[in-house]
């Protein structure tokens, strides 16, 4: 099996047509006809990552964020990231392909997962991916809780779902249950469910995003990027595995 | 006392020569002539802090975010904030300022308080301000420690000394001692103190910076941009109640 | 009844799918679910006329000219217009709106009213708005006088029927019957009617416009910006009179 | 004498360091090496200046304002100003010059003859040309009248002398002393002399300046363009004259 | 027969929809009212085919390329071309017109031309003129030889119909059977037929442009911009010839 | 011998203050601290060219032109040149420097090679390059011929010693003697030189510029790129050989 028929299974997984503005996804080291040995996927190619697959003997490797995110005018593998994780990937002869805004956006992809976790139902995009003739989706999701719960109770359940502190005001008094979700970093859609649901978790929320927050009926969680994304990337593998021969792994991205 | 007069001493303290960018620093509502009856000093002008000034008598309100950073086109109170918080301070009469990156930036201001709380020495900017005539300061600070330490008795030391829990890798077992530290937003200067630093502690860290820090000497902790910015805010507080006869107050920014 | 309501009504006699570029129309102080009073109709916000509906009773505001047409990111009520009747109009809780290109362009607008003034008929707009799916229309107007007069006499019918001195050359020992008009800033339109029109009636028109317009056949007149303007901009307080049960009074803009 | 000697001449007059922004001063049709037999000096090269020029044995015409503003990409003298002046000024091998802003902001020039005719003292340019090292000059004067005279009387004299209806309010009941003046179009420069002097004169005045100084303490005049440059553009012949051997003659712009 | 006419059967030949980017093609001396006496055709409107036109009692000139490519802010006939033959057309009353890359693209144009020269057939437009409803043609043609011969016997072949030396790599022993070609500057073009065609020819190739081909499977050959545009120039003067019944010459390019 | 201590004796033979725009010259693909064996040179950065590096045990390459001129975001080897020469260069651990417009304006240059070439003296920069503070220098010469000679037989006399067949007009009868020349693609200095120079010798020349040189006393010459930059390129490896006790080697850019 080529690289060409992977990427073939990933665009009806995760339509390239879903994707937002101009994010650079899918295969940007490696060639269409490479032969696939054994595929893993992570959340990001990094150096550690790269040589994870060397010694796995995988030859393919599908990360959710791109690993060329700017494009590059010098490679130095001692400069740091990309840099370093670029060089090591071509030495190693690794392709390495990325399903990123389109994955996020998709039917079954990173906020489907999340709002599963949360058991969150009757879940629509947040904002509908503009131009998109893949069906109704887009981009996070808002739903619905079985029924409303005190807001304190659910930061528990949500700190125990994903493993994870949570970065927030102190709970108020109140019941909640129309929740919404973004995996990764979704502060730039609170002003879209600020009328619309009682709380909104996403991640990598900058101070002026929490201000802004205050006071409005909406909550606005921090609940890490990595902790919101791995669930829909790992599930990534699992489809992939599910739909190919082939050997799929998925590589912990080692945090040191 | 007037306004005009409160922005000469701002001036001594907090150069606007200082300033990054376009920061928008300095009074956003209000006349100079004004005569001042009472300041208040918080980190934000949300509309809690607002109902704060009038109920404690307070005309001139110093913040350290600018209120209006994006210009408006715009004023209606009921479509959150900053506009709700602008309506409210016209409405009351009170007269708005900020020192925002001039503050980080100054001599004994955000990051030198933020230094001195970790006990760092011989501190030098990590950037300096290009075009600053005001001597030689900048964004940042990098220093030491008196002597190296275990990364993870830092990190104790940092989460009780601020009272935040960072976000970060779990600690590597190695002596650090060489400390970076840019209270609030900071992740841009990573690449700055990346061969100069072991720890660099700042806040509004994204995965893509935390990524890009794997496995590099230099450990890139998130404590926190209410955390690392209050200390600093409250001393200019401080000075300001040194050089006037006017009440200055604190106001703590209600989070709920 | 409520700003939201007043708003509809303004959308159907002004489609802001009129608008000439990026005119910021609409409601630019104030909330939409505020219960109307009284409305107020003038050409300008001027602190003046916001005076003058604090002295009647009221507290919504209709302009032909938006009140902030460049963002703002200061408001010191000492630094002149538009900052001093924004600060203005905040205090005293008045909602200000405008309809301002859209009208122009609208059936029976400011155009319209200019074209009746001066009793021509079969009138076309002389551009029609790109893009408007609002029927056939668009800026200006270009219709026929009943029968050919002299240049000179239609020239002392414009100053008598709108009491102005018109800046123009000499008129002409001919006959004209073709008019053209645009209600305010209109000089840009010069080259568009050029080769259809014997006068072009408009205001705010520059040296080197009727530079551009010496020898041609279709002479450029500046009849003055408020004088064709207030007779469509008090037509337009006429129909809100009309469909609603709330007074509406004209506030003649103080020229002083 | 050669054309590349009077424009030596004309950059001690009228130092092309002066000039505002991109303005496209100087030689725009024909050679430095021409010999002239006779100058023109007009305000605008319009068709009916170049058939004077023509008709007079003229063969370099000397112009305030330039001929080609905006570059030209075709050349129909049927399609209007300017083409059709270009090439009726091609095919008559006659050269053009002008002296714009760079003659407004001179010493002597279009501003100083301005204040002149007014008897203003102790004059200053209202902003010094940004960067120029001729002396200290800029656009437009500020000085004082001899003694302090009725807002009504000044009127009077301003319309006698300058021979003009001024457009502006009605004038207050006061005493003005302080007096800016611009020839030509200086709308933009009202808020440079809004706090500093009682009356400002200039032309090309578009309403939205108008509202803007309502209320003002400095009140706005438009004295017309052509009647606030003509005197100042007929010095600049007399100058030539002076320094000359060759016969300079003043065309009067027909108006029709 | 006015020029007017004219343009409408320029725009029959060579459709202005079929234009690549801004190309300033059509009319850019003259009016259309004019009544043409004798028609020339050129390459380029240099000053020496401007005199030609005189001599030969041409009064209007048909050129492949614009004569007014970047707008222009003076005209000084000693200052080089195009002044020189701006100012020389103007004053002998010379009309100047270009069909460019509109006759480039179109049906019987510039490509089509030159793949009937070197037999080229099943020809395609290498690129599809974007938005054009003209038919579907564009940019280039891509067309098969007869039979596959050798590279070597190609290239002489080229060589001897375009009577011209070619710059290309040393010919590899291979067949060679499908073939693209641009005339003029088409290096632009080479990503798009690298992996469709053997050879393509075109001309103005920089040297980057030759690497980049090195060692592809499609050899790029430079083959002069005048000899690859000169018969399909000519032609559109053939074809005016047939349609119209005043007389149409080619004007040779003089090359000193 | 590592690297960076090359970088630094490229620094002092072309200094990058003399490079043109941001032209991306020095390392672009390696590390600094890498230890050299054996140095080639090069033109260009093609695959052949990194395979002679691997097969002659050459681990730095020094191209004249740069190898990553346009920022990448894909590196797939099967695409084309640079993409595949790039990820030759990585895999073989090669590193790869430039020297371009620095080399270029250097003194003992391209450019003054080449102008060594064909016997020109008292050559100054055609253009001294913006802001350089490293003497008086810049890009291209301008020199002249011991004594004038035919038109013809310079163009002989360049033919046989760059070995090229010259793209120019027919020589004119006269005398030639002053002589410019700028390796490389110069077509844009034409204007620099057309009344110093009686030729002009570069190379890349479009159409375009033949044409604006007609006629004009300075004739335009296309040299060939390689063939003005080899001479130029070769003279840097001697150098480098001459100040290094490593082996280099000049390496023949294959052209197939």
């Amino acid at each position: 099996m080529t690289v060409v028929e992977l990427e073939e299974l990933l665009e009806q997984l995760a339509p390239a047509a879903l994707k937002l503005g101009n994010d650079p996804i899918g295969r940007c080291i490696g060639s269409p006809q490479t032969t696939i040995n054994k595929i893993g996927v992570a959340l990001d190619a990094t150096v550690a990552v790269i040589s994870q697959c060397v010694e796995q003997g995988i030859n393919v490797l599908v990360t959710h964020h791109p690993l060329i995110y700017s494009p590059l005018t010098r490679l130095d593998q001692t400069s740091g990231f990309p840099e370093s994780a670029v060089v090591a990937a071509v030495k190693a002869d690794i392709t390495v392909l990325s399903a990123h805004t389109n994955w996020d956006c998709a039917f079954g992809g990173i906020n489907d997962v999340l709002a599963d976790i949360l058991e969150l139902t009757d879940c629509q995009p947040i904002e509908v991916t503009q131009g998109s003739v893949v069906r109704n989706t887009g981009i996070g999701r808002i739903g619905k809780l079985k029924s409303p719960i005190e807001e304190a109770a659910f930061l528990q359940l949500v700190e125990s779902r994903l493993n994870i502190t949570v970065r927030c005001s102190e709970p108020r008094k109140r019941l909640v249950q129309t929740i919404a979700v973004c995996g990764g970093a979704g502060e730039g859609l609170y002003s879209s469910v600020r009328d619309r649901a009682d709380v909104y978790l996403t991640s990598d929320v900058r101070h002026h995003m929490f201000v802004a927050a205050y006071g409005e009926n909406c909550t606005l969680w921090d609940a890490g990027h990595r902790e919101t994304e791995i669930p829909g990337t790992k599930h990534l593998g699992t489809l992939l595995s599910q739909h190919l021969d082939i050997p799929v792994v998925w590589i912990n991205e080692p945090s040191i």
